[in-house]
């Protein structure tokens, strides 16, 4: 085929080959996202931000659904605000950009320099627990304002040294979640709700199977009494933390005098929780579905269920092809599908046919329909799926293809899920030994450990320096299974999920 | 009434009394939005920002169905990019957010200091053109790729000194469209369909009457062709630029270097445009429909279509009187209007009857219903439109008002337009003698002047220096009508429109 390089597969080098390269590659060949000319930050093509579109309208709509409302606060925050919560600064100094002038001038060689120094200089909010929190301080006087569930949809800046598309990259987007509550019951109540809506989300829109738990101290956002995550396998077999819930218990109201008035007519701190996903749930689709042909999109969350491919062989068919083909689109932009009308579009370009339909496979589209000659005479459309192989393709009866095509749909979403499930289950391994351990992770290609620990941060800091894995949470479970730490031999109360990281 | 002011109405100041503080009062008894402690900057509260996203939900529609797409380009931009156009750097450079460093330090008494200067700064967009004219001329190589379609939302920062909630604030949020075409009869056609685009959303969805016209050379965004606008009449008599369309001609695509091979592969610069409507439509919204009582909103852009007040006077009744209420809403929500459900809320706050009324008149939700032992009695509900006086509410039958509720929401939109619409009429002069114009503006409260001018920008100057008035727009009319210039006697082909702006 025009567009398969001559290992056979569209994208060059290969998961096996290259896996970082492999993953540049995906992104390239299917437009999501380029590097730009500022350092360390992406644009997102058309492509890449439909997909982000479609995260954020189901993401909305399940938060104002459980009461949250969205509001929008300053990009900038004053460089004292981060002093007023140690942990919080600590966690975040190293890496704001600070804007220091507002003001260009043009210097004595006619060069552009920063002008009109501030007294105080801001920062680009790396996240907006001390904005927020200063805003609920003055909104909050009584325990009639709580709950107080706000979200908001915003770009936010870390100064990364190291980034990559989706993954790590210093401006990103993301919704941040900042509610305020009269217990910590409620507030730790609120954190969870959210953990669950994350992971629900995960696995129902982006297929993606998820671990919750909770992280050790050493994992924390830099001011949470406890951090809540969902933890995704990716097809290397590393970690990607792809959501978090945090529990503030009352550091942030102290810190920023978030107070109430009870019904008892006392003055309280309240509980508050924050809570985040982001731009990087877009790499972790990337990393957990695609294959060596390119990205493959969940039907749910692709911004294109189907393409149609005229493939006009014979110039003289052109027009009862494309006739065809837009009574077809007319067809499908009628049949509804979670929600929202089929979308579909027709390639008119003048490509060959392997190019027109490889490119298609390369965007990820759940279903490509090839239509020519022989479908216009036998009533057929001519359907790819893009989670099956290339080669098997095949020919459906139009209207039996219009009548089953949600099924269809749901099926490629359901295949999804469990392939990535599988993957997920074959590489998760129960260890009770110290030398399987370290044999996994030096030895093999890893993945998942459950494995006990004695809850010690030095065991923690000596796997991440020696073998470069971390503990990605402790699960959530019903029925912990107590035993012994496989570094110590000492009391563990239940498994914690070990792994290599993003 | 409980929440009414000693002069009868529940804004205080009145418009008469103090128009911009009545503009502040309103925005705070409705909730919508407040100075941040980030100079110049607002915080959009929830009811302003759901507001936003109504509008934003349209307009976004509307250019999906032009054939843009979205797409997320950096914040920052590199400090010698400014350099490239210099009208725009001229424009822009006085009012820039600069980001020199790129990290927080601690000095050496313990306070945090900006550390890590960056070799170059970068300033945070006050606008998209440069960063995204970059883009293009990577994206762009053949005529294949045009028209290239592309918008974004986002928040820009342009410093201010004098800000205004809306209005004016150093933080705004927008959309900016950026497209490239192969031909200039392209691109003004893609800058007329957006103005017109706009003029249709200001009068379709938020009842604002507009004139259309381009600005003169003097009022051009900072490296246009041509800048067209839409103008609005506020209840002050002055206008507010409510949305721009420029046509960039090919400044920015030399600037840039986008360039393109034609189908006769000749290599040429592309034409550009860019576009922007921002939250400053809320500021023009509020400044167009409200009254002393407060916001007024139309009910195709509102958040809230509907208010159920329940009336309890006698405990006892609480319960039918709640489920009478539930029972409204649950039929209510079943109800389409354009294109999405009726949206209502139950207002269960224990506050007396009059304090609940007007919290809801405040905010300028169409329709309010009173709910108390008599509606049940009776089957009524007890109705009061926004556009009303606040004593014309009325009882009407329930399955009657279910049935008519639709048209109720329509007249009450209709009416907001004819009465801004007639609002404008009645304060646009069409001005022939030199002393009435000086008078109108000198004596009396002002409007919108159609008035001939010869073309002269120092004349343009005169009249704001001696006045504080600027021409508005050079009005699109298919007929124009010359004339003789009113200051100076002199040849005019057409009216334009003069008048105090924002």
């Amino acid at each position: 085929m025009s567009s398969k390089t001559k290992n056979g597969s569209a994208i060059s080098p290969t998961r096996i080959e290259n896996y970082p390269e492999w993953y540049q590659q995906v992104i390239k060949a299917a437009d999501l996202a380029e590097n730009s000319p500022v350092r360390g930050c992406m644009t997102i093509k058309p492509w890449g931000y439909a997909l982000w579109e479609n995260m954020q309208r189901v993401l909305d709509d399940a938060f104002k659904a459980t009461g949250h409302k969205n509001a929008a606060f300053p990009l900038l925050i004053p460089m004292h605000y981060m002093e007023k919560e140690a942990e919080h600064i600590e966690g975040f100094a190293k890496e704001c950009a600070v804007v220091t002038h507002t003001r260009l001038a043009t210097d004595e060689k006619g060069k552009l320099v920063p002008a009109s120094p501030l007294e105080e200089p801001y920062i680009i909010r790396p996240t907006s627990e001390m904005i927020i929190g200063e805003a609920f301080s003055r909104w909050i006087q009584s325990y009639r304002d709580l709950p107080m569930l706000i979200n908001q949809w915003a770009n936010v800046m870390r100064w990364e040294m190291r980034t990559r598309l989706f993954l790590r990259t210093s401006e990103f987007y993301w919704q941040e979640g900042h509610t305020a509550h009269a217990t910590a019951k409620e507030a730790e109540e609120e954190t969870l709700t959210i953990l669950d809506l994350y992971a629900r989300f995960a696995e129902d829109y982006l297929a993606i199977p998820v671990f919750k738990g909770e992280k050790t101290a050493s994992e924390r956002f830099p001011g949470a009494v406890n951090t809540y995550c969902i933890e995704a396998m990716m097809q290397d077999k590393k970690a990607l933390q792809a959501g978090t819930s945090h529990f503030l218990g009352q550091n942030f109201s102290r810190a920023l005098n978030i107070k109430y008035l009870s019904a008892e007519s006392k003055e309280e701190f309240a509980w508050t929780t924050s809570w985040g996903v982001s731009t990087r749930l877009i790499g972790g689709l990337i990393m957990t579905h695609s294959d060596d042909d390119g990205l493959i999109l969940p039907p749910k969350i692709a911004p294109l269920h189907i393409a149609i491919l005229p493939m006009i062989h014979k110039e003289e068919q052109r027009a009862a092809i494309y006739e065809y083909c837009d009574a077809l689109k007319a067809a499908l932009q009628k049949i509804s599908y979670h929600d929202k009308n089929i979308q579909v579009e027709i390639d008119r370009r003048e490509l060959t046919g392997g190019e027109k339909s490889w490119s298609w496979v390369k965007k990820g589209v759940p279903i490509r329909i090839e239509i020519g000659g022989k479908e216009l005479e036998k009533n057929t459309v001519f359907v790819g799926r893009r989670d099956h192989a290339y080669k098997e393709r095949n020919a459906q009866n139009r209207d039996e293809f219009l009548a089953t095509l949600t099924l269809q749909l749901d099926d490629i979403q359901k295949n999804l899920l469990q392939r990535a499930t599988a993957f997920q289950q074959e590489n998760t391994f129960k260890l009770d030994a110290h030398a399987d351990f370290y044999n996994l992770f030096n030895e093999t290609s890893g993945g998942f450990v459950l494995a006990h620990w004695n809850g010690d941060p030095t065991i923690e800091n000596k796997i991440k320096e020696e073998l470069n894995v971390t503990i990605r949470c402790i699960p959530m479970t019903k029925d912990p299974e107590p035993g012994q730490c496989i570094f110590t031999g000492e009391k563990s109360v239940q498994r914690v999920i070990f792994a290599r990281a993003y």
